[in-house]
């Protein structure tokens, strides 16, 4: 694909949507540099080459993610991309499909870039559903805003893959990882060692149920659960288990990738020396405890000492993690526009830090 | 000149030999990734292929600083010169100089970086020295601890220049700019628009004579003063002015690039949004203020927050403003061996903003 001009928004494609991706729908809406061309999830898929409105979007990603199966309809959107002269599949753009993905992929021309906001269960789906995309098209940018070691080793793995498709992916690219690690790498360059890296968050959400696949990735962390024992748990069982703690889910020794992008950007020697925790509340907005990540020291004068990055108690998770993302995303092609292939981790656009 | 390998430590060439330029030979000789081999200031320089050691160094730089006009002498380290084969003048490694500069730019082909350590009066210095090296040697890497917006600015001019010379100029990179602007850039992540970035630093230094370049940018910000006022400043004369004042400067609304630098990365509109101010202390190392920075925003919700980033007390202004640079150094050289040249600033090399 050819390098566009930066001038011209960067059209994304977005993979999922759920809580997160309406969430970036909207903030993608609120942007002049970006612009939203698709959606999809395992039921249906929209697209438009002149952006998805807001209004449409709306209500579409409710009619996806509940399940949409009505006949391929023609919307206000299709007349106007007819009007364009884009080929999309029998001049429809909002449509149920058996294989929405597969929809995409054959229209792949139409967008430079791919926020993957698919939910993280089971660790396999995200790297499977990329490969597909990496097989079919080059040249595009990619960003994840994955949370697990495992998930984001998994992403790495696809390297070699990713530059011979001329691409960039950026991994770990939300609030934690992402921003607070992004930070600990700025907190990092202070140092002549790191001790530890220490992050602490915390997550307010009114109502669970428009965050059904981050509340499961959360219940995953809970000693005696794992992914496959969250992931297969209903509704009604997350109720009953979140009626047991108040609402509130504490959690300690995160398996974050934080540890693995922190060792890689060579802040830490060993990943036991990060340590990602916090306590989510899904019956208050209001966060149960202040975000910080929090990283100590010694100097080269032989101090100890700690630097903090403090996340505002007024901002929600959908901010700190898809603001993130996007601006991942736009070094991603920025790097691309430069010949700079491969996969990144979200501690690996920054200053280095020199060993 | 063709890239060495990341594997191999990044050979520094080190401009300045003040309080900054020693504390930043110390640090460079506790990395295994970089290597000093180079140092020059009006009077002399000194080189080495092999680095220059510890011992050396710290005898060395005091001779440069002080005025050093001894006839040019062989040391243990022209001998291991001598014994590699590396060509240096005279067999010499240590020598005073009229033009110590001319010096290091005739043996330009041993090292990969710069680092300028000079001081910042007048702005027009250090744009003039990074022409000389410019126009006589492609490949370098380049980065520099400016401060003033004015200065800064000068450097972008030479984008161009640095360009054609295949080479990397980064700037603004020490605590503030630097760490801390970088730091805004991170914070504006969560945020649709930034209302404000404030910067209020505070340095502790025990003894003012071991930074009298520094001391003089800060006296140059105060009422009634000038840059060129600061710099004709006789010892005596900062000694009485800190006489009145206990000691501490206090700043306010300085001219200091975060303001440029958080402009071009899309940070903020205005440069008025961003406000820089600290305390120096010459009397006590201890910090007479902690310094912070806090980025103030209205997330895509309409929430207005703010994000800080706090710097631990005990971190000396050397360990903040040296550790950054050599951090922006390895992702300069990193940039440079695949092909992206041109001049960035500290605010640049990180996730961008998505406006």
């Amino acid at each position: 694909m050819a390098a566009r001009s930066l001038q011209e928004p960067i059209r994304i494609a977005m993979l999922g949507c759920g809580g997160l991706g309406k969430a970036a729908a909207q903030i993608i809406g609120m942007k002049r540099e970006c612009r939203l061309v698709a959606i999809c999830d395992s039921t249906g898929y929209a697209l438009d080459p002149d952006g998805l409105d807001t209004e449409t979007l709306a209500a579409l990603t409710t009619d996806i993610a509940s399940g949409y199966r009505r006949p391929a309809r023609r919307s206000p959107l299709a007349a106007r991309s007819a009007a364009a002269g884009v080929a999309t599949a029998s001049g429809l753009d909002i449509a149920a499909a058996d294989d929405p993905l597969q929809e995409l992929l054959e229209r792949a021309e139409l967008f430079d870039a791919v926020f993957v906001a698919l939910p993280n269960l089971p660790n396999e789906f995200i790297p499977s559903v990329t490969q597909r995309f990496l097989r079919r098209s080059t040249g595009l940018v990619y960003v994840d805003v994955l949370k697990r070691t495992g998930a984001v080793a998994q992403m790495y793995a696809l390297d070699d893959q990713v530059q011979r498709a001329r691409s960039v992916y950026l991994t770990g690219c939300g609030a934690t990882p992402g921003l607070l690690s992004a930070a600990a790498v700025l907190a990092a360059q202070s140092f002549i060692t790191v001790e530890s890296v220490e992050i602490w968050w915390g997550v307010g959400i009114a109502n669970w149920a428009q965050h059904k696949a981050t509340i499961r990735e959360d219940i995953a962390h809970l000693p005696g659960y794992t992914v496959e024992r969250a992931k297969a748990m209903t509704d009604a069982e997350v109720d009953a288990l979140l009626e047991q703690t108040n609402g509130r889910l504490e959690l300690h020794h995160m398996e974050h990738a934080d540890d693995l992008l922190l060792e890689r950007a060579g802040v830490v020697d060993r990943r036991a020396q990060v340590e990602v925790g916090g306590v989510m509340d899904t019956r208050h907005a209001r966060k149960p405890v202040t975000t910080t990540m929090t990283l100590t020291g010694i100097t080269f004068e032989g101090r100890r000492s700690s630097h903090r990055f403090v996340l505002g108690d007024e901002t929600t998770m959908a901010a700190n993690v898809i603001g993130p993302a996007l601006g991942y995303l736009k070094r991603g092609a920025w790097l691309r526009d430069r010949g700079v292939h491969g996969v990144f981790g979200s501690t690996e656009v920054l200053p280095m830090v020199m060993r």
